[in-house]
């Protein structure tokens, strides 16, 4: 499984992701899962993966090699005018790669993957989507401010709560680190380290993705203090009459 | 879907569950999951059901037909000498009724359910079990000292970090009502009103089901002070540096 949060706020957008892949119990690995491309000044740009592997690095090899290739007259995920058009991109490439695995006859769900992708092109806001493998896209409204793919069960209820668009980007982080911590602690397929983003609206640029491993000490100090802290939320409630 | 949670405590077990049932988002009813035979001083039995709605009603009816039918030879729940037998009883029965509608050649995954079955009968400890559609089935132990079935994954991340095997029955059923909350507001197919039910310790009877419905005062005390309580226990909790 995986576990990435795209997550929009007033003053910009935040992603993270957990770094573990798995094909069973038994055989399990480290990937990046969030690739980002930019133009200072003019474009930035975060995707978030989740769902089969091959399927995933095929479609950000073949999302990089369009960029380098400048004489080819295809758009490039550099060149796209707009968020809309860079999503549109993205998921027909991932459309395209399953299909292609998919018709050599083999069961076509293992090839499936589903993306987060947000960013900022220069003349247009900071938008949020979620890609879906079938090549079509939602994109985060005010209503539903944020996205997760992978395993999301364990660690929305705390988003739920205590999400807020005007909260500051280290309130984000630590709401984050809650989150992933929550589904860590459940799910063998989630793991540490972790990457996190942060994407300042109209800076049209990306600062180096902070890498966060399981002995981080702040990480750690979320990960205990978050215990003792719902403790004493639990028990703040009051009792029922029984 | 569904959500039942069995307990296991100090001084005794604690049961809960919901009510929802649905066939599709637009087939949605009210039935009760939760399922009580006992012998005041001698035997007392909870069975929390999640799955097909067909299959678990089916079984209960087994169950209680033949408690009801004397003469009959079969050990019945009421007559089996200890829990374990009533639990591979409970088991056995779970998978010829999902056997049986197997057989007809429909598809076999529909029919499934799985169960959690707790108490006591004289002459041994009060016991819990988590049963699988297959027939076999598991004990609670000091390790994993509770059972979750149904849409599990929300309302995990509390009743691993809050529950305290020595916490009384009132703070049990605090845990469990902000765990079914926690549930409630993330799936539409998990839904009021609950049941919950106390199984003290070598008393060999059980109290009335208690009936929360949505409106019920302490269930939204809990559910509103929760959301409450979650911000300071994460507003508590200290920032990062950015």
């Amino acid at each position: 499984m995986t576990y990435c949060v795209g997550l929009c706020l007033d003053r910009g957008v935040v992603f993270m992701s957990d770094t573990r892949t798995n094909a069973g119990l038994d055989n399990i690995s480290t990937f990046r899962k969030m690739h980002r491309w930019q133009i200072p000044g003019e474009r930035a740009m975060v995707l978030l993966t989740a769902g089969n592997l091959a399927t995933t690095q095929s479609v950000v090899s073949l999302l990089e090699e369009r960029t380098k290739a400048h004489d080819e007259r295809d758009p490039t995920i550099l060149s796209v005018p707009s968020m809309f058009q860079a999503a549109r991109l993205v998921a027909t490439t991932l459309r395209d790669v399953i299909e292609t695995h998919s018709s050599t006859g083999q069961r076509a769900d293992s090839f499936k993957a589903t993306m987060i992708f947000g960013g900022q092109i220069k003349g247009g806001p900071p938008r949020l989507f979620l890609i879906y493998p079938e090549g079509n896209f939602i994109e985060a409204s005010t209503e539903t401010p944020f996205f997760q793919i992978g395993e999301t069960k364990y660690g929305r209820p705390i988003l739920l709560r205590a999400y807020d668009p005007a909260m500051s980007f280290a309130d984000a982080m630590k709401l984050l680190l809650v989150s992933f911590d929550s589904t860590i602690k459940a799910n063998l397929s989630v793991g540490m380290p972790l990457d996190v983003c942060f994407y300042d609206s109209n800076s049209l640029k990306l600062d180096p993705v902070r890498r966060i491993e399981a002995d981080d000490p702040y990480f750690l100090t979320i990960s205990d203090g978050w215990g003792d802290a719902l403790k004493s939320a639990f028990d703040s409630l009051p009792n029922p009459q029984i």
